[in-house]
């Protein structure tokens, strides 16, 4: 493991290809407060969306707004945005517009969220802690471009950059993974108890993904499947 | 079941002559906010009502009003209306005349309400996911019209029009029934827990209903029978 | 049943003396707000009172005060007087004196309620929901009078009349009991839990009543032994 | 146990000699509010104290300060006072100076409280409902004088009277018990527990008694041996 | 253990040099409030630290702040501080500089805290009553100094002293542990659960330790592994 994770960082200087790493059981620890770090990583097929589903855990205890998940494109900043607003609400950005989310407050504890959206209906899907939220309108027939740049624990305010350290992660975070389509509530619910998943095209057991700043890979401290 | 929808929505165009749907295990979403989209949904028999009951599923995490079920006459744009007015506080209107209730606040979670109206005692009944409230004093005597347009998701301030969009909802809504008597409390509680209903007005299995506007039938995400 | 109470409003016509009737698994909705309504009922036998015990449980979501036992003479409007001032706190009358009880505020619920006194040591006992509370001195060595006027919904400022509209009971009444004597604690669980009552001077099973204004008798709407 | 009452308060009329009653199942009831009634109790030997233990149960819905136990002597009205300044706020006095206790707020129940102190670390310690708050510091090396007026439902500001009516208690007050030493924590809880207690200096099941003021024995209402 | 007790305070007159005891079952009072009093405590090997795990349980209803570890060098008065700013919040320093901890608030309860710090990656983790908050980043690369002053009570503003007296502990204080390195997950909870420990730099079965001022060691009053 020690060895992949050092070969993994010598590929990372090299022109945008990640190697593949199991970050089985790991966190990625965002040290900062504030800070302009972030981890980028990589999906396999590279094409526009009409669905996606986004998961992944997040424990902090930052009362400041904080990006989570930033896929920008040269379109749009924010063709894909889970972030924290505040205690209680997260928004999802798609295409650069949002909707709200309320979540109880000031649970102290890890917080698993999945963002599904559909270009058909136009629907934004939100589940916190294995439990959908009400459905809501979001960007009918619009299209997610595929040449992206996406970014962990910031809010790209320009593609790839264009960082207010004031609204990055600090704190922990674990099981990211994205789907090019909208998972089934079994496959949510199979998300947030960490049992096996569909093949998606970014995962946590084979993440591509470079580094930058003060972000460092850590066992994780909690043994229950939902950290 | 596709086929079925796809025919639904031919006939929809016609004058007024909905055609039945099973809508077992489907929800409404509501997607706009604010919104001028809603759901017409009509009954069986046509005879001015003495006695009613509604029951609805809704899953929203609005602050603003929002009307529910909504039936106007030419008489009365709030003949029967089912309106939330704010987190903890229902409506129950009946000739253009309401009573006020009190359930609990923020529960972030899909609330079941059946609402029954008596002429002959002037009472009206308001059950919140499965247990009365306090039965009130409500137009004794009254007659409801029965030339009636039902819409879902929207406040009627004129017979089948007049909406404003701040009185919409934005959210989910399933489990639309509608009796012209007053159910007994085991039924009430089986509709809560959805068991076997008595024949009905207007029911859920077998629906008539037109949407107008921004309003999807999706699958609904829980398994659970009270959702 | 339903002969049993035709004959009860025939009877009430008459002058004062009210047929008996079994109420069993019925309540009185107090229909309007504000409301003059009222219901009058009879002990059976008149004599001076040194001790007593009153039950009743009520049912509403009114957060102005009002009246629920009104037991009035011509000496004082509230000889008797169990009166809610508002979310959390009830007053406890005898012979135009009051003491104070507090109690867990916004149920949503059926309150039973219990109060005795003894006029030997002056102590009145204030029950809630089989729960007994602090003991409090009132009106040592006083008598009640025996001419009474007894009015449930209702808070009397003069005999049998002056009401405050906005001092009356909009909700549901049942279970309401008299003794002339104070209950022992295992009694007063027993009033609580709907078990087997000792015989007393007004009880539910063949109350005399005579209903005036907007109150009428229904079925209670829960199954539980304390509603 | 009527006889024996009555023998106690033939005696009590005399010169400071009480005679003994068994108070197994009985409270005092504190009947007014404000007031200047007490009980006064009296321990079997009197020499100055060093250590001791006073537990008792007390049952009020006062939201103003009263004085539960105070003992008195001729050097400092405080010699020992346990005193409730507000919902969530004890007071221990030793030789005049107190430390404060936080407790849960509103419990809307009977509370029982064990305070200890011992001279030679200068150490008192405060149970409530059978679980020890943090030791504080009091008194380091003090002597207790032996001659003492121990009043219950006042706090006495000197010696045998001075009392602020607004310091009383109104309510409930049973199983008082007082030990010339510190019990040990099995102790401690065995005395919430009422269960087995060692020998006492001052004890509810053999109580000297005498009541001043309108205080009256009453048999406890609840079943529970934590009342 | 009475004669181990004697023989420590007779060494700790000596020029630094403490006698180690076994304080299984035992607790530090500190009496006063405000205070000038503290425990001194001696690690075993003394060399500069890159790592370091410090646990600890404390018990207090004090609202203003308190020192509860502090390892000061000459270099730095807070090297390594464990610091209770109110309810709610911890702040852990090392080398002078801290990060905040959100905990629950007023548990009125024994708080279990585990600090440690790695310097490699410059990670702080906190744990409060057997559960991680997430970690944050501090002294990327820092030593730290050696040549140290322990005190439990206080926060040092100056090597050794310079307390300010309402920046100190009254309450209690037991199972103070202090290893050079960083525990795993597993061993964690086990000193939550107070489970067989490690090998450590400082611990509470064989403390050196000196007392200044008004603490005192009694034994502990509850049964609960955990306090």
């Amino acid at each position: 493991m020690e060895m992949q994770l050092l070969w993994v960082l010598v590929l990372a200087g090299l022109s945008g290809i990640l190697a593949q790493t199991d970050l089985y059981q790991k966190v990625f620890v965002f040290r900062n407060d504030p800070s302009n770090a972030y981890v980028r990583v990589q999906t396999k097929p590279e094409q526009p969306l009409q669905n996606f589903t986004v998961c992944l855990r997040s424990f902090s205890d930052q009362t400041r707004p904080y990006g989570l998940f930033s896929y920008a494109s040269k379109a749009h900043d924010s063709e894909i945005l889970i972030f924290k607003l505040k205690s209680g609400e997260y928004r999802l950005y798609v295409g650069g517009e949002f909707v709200m989310y309320h979540v109880p407050e000031n649970r102290m504890d890890w917080d698993h969220v999945c963002a599904s959206w559909e270009s058909a209906m136009g629907l934004a899907t939100f589940w916190i802690n294995g439990k959908p939220l009400p459905r809501k309108g979001l960007q009918k027939g619009y299209f997610i471009s595929a040449e992206a740049m996406i970014l962990l624990g910031q809010k790209q305010d320009g593609y790839g950059g264009s960082f207010d350290p004031y609204n990055s992660l600090t704190g922990e975070m674990a099981d990211v993974y994205m789907w090019e389509y909208v998972l089934s509530p079994a496959q949510m619910r199979a998300a947030y108890l960490s049992l096996r998943l569909p093949p998606c095209a970014l995962g946590w057991r084979n993440l591509q993904y470079e580094i930058k700043g003060d972000v460092v890979v850590k066992p994780r401290l909690r043994e229950s499947v939902v950290l």
